[in-house]
């Protein structure tokens, strides 16, 4: 019957190590009563062109969350006293059919969203971003999309099907749940199958940079340029863990050669702070492609604390 | 311009571990004149219901199955004196929809069938049998099923979908593919959700033996078992690696605890010396699960040798 | 506000490979209200002698769990109709304090036991079950140990230590928690410090069978034997999963060589039907040293299914 | 009877898991006509110092390139427009044979190198670049050898043998292959038997720069330099993965602590554009040692990619 | 009775990849005659808060370091030539008792700390340290404390202990074994409790500079911050490998996303020359949660070779 | 200056997780007075046909080896009691050069074979075991050998070499090593390049068992056989680790399905008491390609274990 603020479980008393495993030690809540922000999982890897496996991404992502304590050095933020965080279980999905699975998130999201509280997908293949976007921008309109990938997941289709984990934003716009003008893709890299590639997003109004210009402009000019397209329009983070370099991360289905390392992603997130942020995903986490220190999870686990720092960080 | 009979690699000249990887180093061929066995593959996973992976099968075992030599001790044939076996590669599959690739594996099948090549798959996912059997009933009718698993695949429906890799022979059924009066399950073993699952197939007509009765009947009354259900009828064997224990064949999607050593498993094989064998598959092997040493894919390499071998000891 | 019959996830709508990891997707429930069955983990290493780990056996048995279905063809029983279960989570423990840890433990069973609830452990080192047994014993009096164990663990003391992995059984019996004439312990195997190891807990009143003794014995003789002398006295079964072969069970602290298979541990656990059980631990699962199948957790949550279906055996 | 233009597998119609594992999916291919670049494997492993294991490397190598896509943004040069590119397959090997080898690899290159394709070899240990060499001196006479290694290779023996992968540049100038002064070593680094060690090389007329030197210097200025040391003299580049820290590539023989990444590397070798490049090598890729994500060879894969769109930039 | 200066094994005779395993195939003596490096090993993770495994660091430690050879060209010296090295083999411990195990650490270092010998340690978890620094302040007094790592280590207690890896400098500052104003304690990252973390220790007199501090300072500007602080006092450096970024020291127990490569801290390590080294160690190396290639262990390796090589450099 | 009997560690003051990894903890010592059994190792792998890595073999085995305690229950024998048990360290090889290390190893043994200390040797693959007995026929004559192992090794040559794992026991014939009518090869299983592979031993006069004709035999038939055969004459066991199925053995180059597993293994060989025991050796361990729990060193080091048991109970 408890109704919030929520809390994790006690470091000093249940050793991080032990415990059922929930997003940062979380409570394991259903009810939205007195809770701001919900972190669920979407175990879906239907949609994957190379090595499946995200199935298990909210799994092992939850399990590397444990290391997470509650004070953010970096951005000055105690997200357990800022928010009242639960782990809202997984949502239901089919895996083997894309748009039924999408049904059932949207479905799943809809009371989350109408009840105000802050949506944090730990995925599942980059596909399912589709369905959150839907949920949100029933509420919000459309929002403004800040993808942190190395590809842009811009296709048409793929092997006869419109609904695939590389034309999640195609879709997106077509929808009308993104403002092209708002948003920023970076990081993309890795060979195309043609010139146009990178075009497609530019030409849909999206501001695009490659890795090598990302790099080039650092973390940040990068979060002034957001903070400049994003405005005060609600926005959403998707964090594609192939945005790093396959050493860091290299539990994942689509790998790119020549990334980032996991210190400068963080930074690239924290200079993010001061965008409103309403709903993010950190996705295409493969654990069984991950080593066995779970480097991949780990660094997941990380950039979603550091996302819900961002949230902590907003006025209330 | 060859025309077999093909033969592969000589590993006098090319050692084992050299050479593109192909079954058993036999050439990549499409144009089957002069070829008497087509092994093939079916790099499907959409339709498992626990852990993925089945896709990157065929080139695990393609790569294990470069340990095989020519000469069979146990059944005493020379498999690549007897037959001439080419490796006709991957057929085009759709991953993300079941149904599209069952059509794509029939289309693919077809010219295979038609020429009166045996056809072998490597597997792929269980589901991957129902568009084999569709594409040898239209030649033979309705064949003996001769299946080794730990798990039945007669359920009806999974997340709403009637085609699954537990719903294949149900579905099989369905359209007249197998006679099941000729057909023996035998290997089933684990948790199930109620004490009917076992009888579904036994209604159906099917032989079924759980692996403690398989145990108990052992290799040499199995072989008679059989050869006296399928009589002569055409018989399709198909073989799930996850009838091994999971010491034997980690690398698989929904491993069972308390099954068969490889040992046990090439005995039972063997013993179906005799049968009218006209296709086969070994199915379920995920790499991404494998070990180190890769056993689950040397298991399904050695598993196929013998199937290959139960082939050319039937009288041209 | 529920309280019982407590039901696992529903399969059919979350898949098994989604949600958050509880032992046999069983709710997360400390009131113990409606409960029959408590499955907890103590998830505590610091009193292994060579490889640690089993710290994180709890979790690792609770996600490969995930795999088992509510109906055991083995024993004819569906464990979910028979029995209320939950997954009580983990009991607090003090890494690096093995004293302190035993009295937490003590301390939070003591509550379960009151109930009635039937206590089922997952470890942890072997060490634990010294506390499982004072908070069982003053209850139920002395206790009737049945052990499947490679090692005695009946040593007076390690580095100084009395309390340690290998002295568990030793101590309970100076603390009046076992009746060593209805004890059996199996499996013992491996090189010895003397030839008095084995004699130690012969001496002490214990049955005790060899492996190559238990191999010679049979499943259904060692019921038998097993029954007769427990006869109706409560019974505590505990499971070192290194009771079964290296290859069964890689991922635990001190292998033997040349131990049983999966297939067998589990026949000989089915062969206890009818023993009075009050309770049971699955012990020394170290994730670490398991491969990339999991085999060895597989294995371990099949036994304690195993002993489960066996509570669920017994009249009410 | 095709004889090119050669084009990979449609990754539109055979998923790019799918396939006879080729390099980049190309046509195994061994009749020249109509073919620009001839890639190819030399399995060879014999001559390794520590860690075995590169006669795997060509299999790992061409298993990652499935990933690769035609165009190259960062050179804008589509490679499958610009080149016919066909796998050859393994060249003969004798393992536990350098000498012998090293006759079989001239003997198999000979065709090659007189029919004016290009050869991009994938490796086996840094020893098979002697043969490399002596095939393509014997049309162009001494080539300036653009080395990027965290080794020099030019030592006189080991453990009795002259031919040996630490021996190679060594064996290589006294027979005349190379054009020293045209010629730029640079990655050295880690632990030495003595100061000279670096100086040998200096002494043969290279120019060598430590990883210290080069990452000074960076890819730009790294470029400039090479192009005014080979001028217009024919290249041969060879990349041992050792050039990259043992992160990035864990799968190699004897790794050196304090490497490049991935992205350096890349840019290093993308930097060389405008070079007459006649052949190249990626070689000491040793599966065993790599990950689960097989990011070694995927890094192996991407240098292979960029050394033969350097070649596509040339003008024809 | 051989009284050095004592070599290691030659690795033209005996190659690198051969002979019992000690740290840079140096003899395993434990007569202090003629030695001036003791490299020892303390294998206990008793008192680790996560991942446990450092006891087996020592071993993967002494197997990685067979790579190194004597010559250090970054730092221009002959490590063989300058130091008669011995590894004295592993130092007693009581797993499961901190406290013991620090007395027998003590007692075990006295007589190498007497004989005037320079005491280099392999961890073991980050514990350790506090006994090495007893037995070095009672010859020297109060030490500076130069640390590289990513947790301060300066906790009051853990789960009722006063004794475990987070709380070794609090204790050691309590017993004067420090001199806090000549410390400097860098790379401190990753989420914490509360804003205090950072501040107990410079409250302490600690200079501390974080991850983002010390990546601003760079290796120079470190160096000549150290020699400051530390003038001519006696200084103990302690790496923990969790400084490094979880892709470059996946194998430990408590890793922080966000770190260093291992080529950072080789030039932070090297610009430490001049300081007055009386003893180091490197701790927290987990090997079974390293992967195949041993990267942690390889770099931890290295990390120590820098460390003897600072000593080396000291004028005798 | 000590001069035996050697003791190992004792486990109660250094754990057995701790010290340098010599076998079974035993001294490392290379002077031969007072010693029994030389325990040595042979790091070489240039002669493998198909995976490399077991001149990492000694290594493995000698860290799994701290697992094995005094006493051997099975053959009621204290080995440390019993001998002077040593680690002599490894012999001298050249990677690359195989004749010339024969030399070095028949060097390396003589003054052993000459004091009348028992050689043990660690391989390496099975090439090495003609220098073993190359130096123990020139005291003892031809031998009797005892092989247990997948393959008879007894081809003329391989790729152009006489000298290989393949070519052994050919070569040790040809060279009067054997007493071929007192010598037994069992275990022979899988595929052949052709029926006479079985044929050519028994032609030798080799008595030959398959794997099913060992099986049904069963270790006590088994043993007496040997013992018949070999009578008085001197013995050399030679096990191949991949007489061992490879779920028990997944470290090893050519590995063949279908094998025993470690307990029937362990069963032969403790049957083989009473046989003259001269030498033995286990080989073709190869640690890359053993999993997270180093099941295929135990093994071997367990294996090992009992040929020096057998040894121990002959009498003096």
């Amino acid at each position: 019957m408890s109704q919030g603020p929520y809390k994790p479980l006690d470091a000093q008393v249940i050793p991080r190590f032990a415990g059922i495993r929930t997003f940062m030690r979380a409570p394991h809540v259903t009810d939205l009563t007195g809770v701001d922000v919900a972190v669920y999982g979407i175990p879906f890897d239907t949609a994957t062109s190379y090595r499946t496996g995200p199935r298990f991404g909210p799994e092992a992502i939850r399990s590397a969350s444990a290391l997470l304590r509650p004070y953010n050095p970096a951005l000055a933020v105690n997200l357990v006293d800022a928010l009242s965080i639960v782990d809202y279980g997984d949502v239901p999905v089919s895996p083997g059919d894309t748009e039924r699975t999408y049904a059932q998130v949207e479905e799943a999201l809809a009371p989350i969203v109408e009840a105000g509280v802050f949506p944090a997908a730990l995925g599942g293949d980059h596909a399912i971003t589709l369905a959150e976007l839907r949920a949100l921008a029933k509420k919000h309109g459309p929002l403004a999309l800040v993808q942190l990938d190395s590809h842009g997941d811009v296709w048409e289709s793929y092997f006869g099907q419109r609904y695939f984990h590389g034309t999640t934003f195609k879709r997106a716009l077509e929808e009308d749940l993104l403002d092209p003008t708002a948003s920023v893709q970076a990081g993309m890299r890795g060979s195309l199958y043609g010139p146009d590639d990178i075009q497609i997003a530019k030409d849909f109004g999206f501001t695009v940079l490659t890795t090598d210009e990302l790099r080039e402009l650092g973390p940040q000019r990068y979060g002034e340029l957001v903070r400049e397209k994003t405005g005060d329009r609600p926005v959403f983070v998707s964090f594609d863990i192939d945005f790093l370099d396959p050493a860091f991360a290299p539990g994942t289905g689509t790998p790119e050669a020549g990334g980032f390392s996991t210190a400068e992603a963080l930074a690239f997130v924290r200079n993010l702070k001061g965008i409103r942020l309403e709903g993010c995903d950190v996705v295409e986490v493969s654990p069984p492609y991950d080593n066995a220190g779970a480097v991949t999870a780990l660094a997941a686990a990380t950039v979603m604390y550091e996302l819900l720092s961002l949230r902590a960080c907003l006025p209330a």
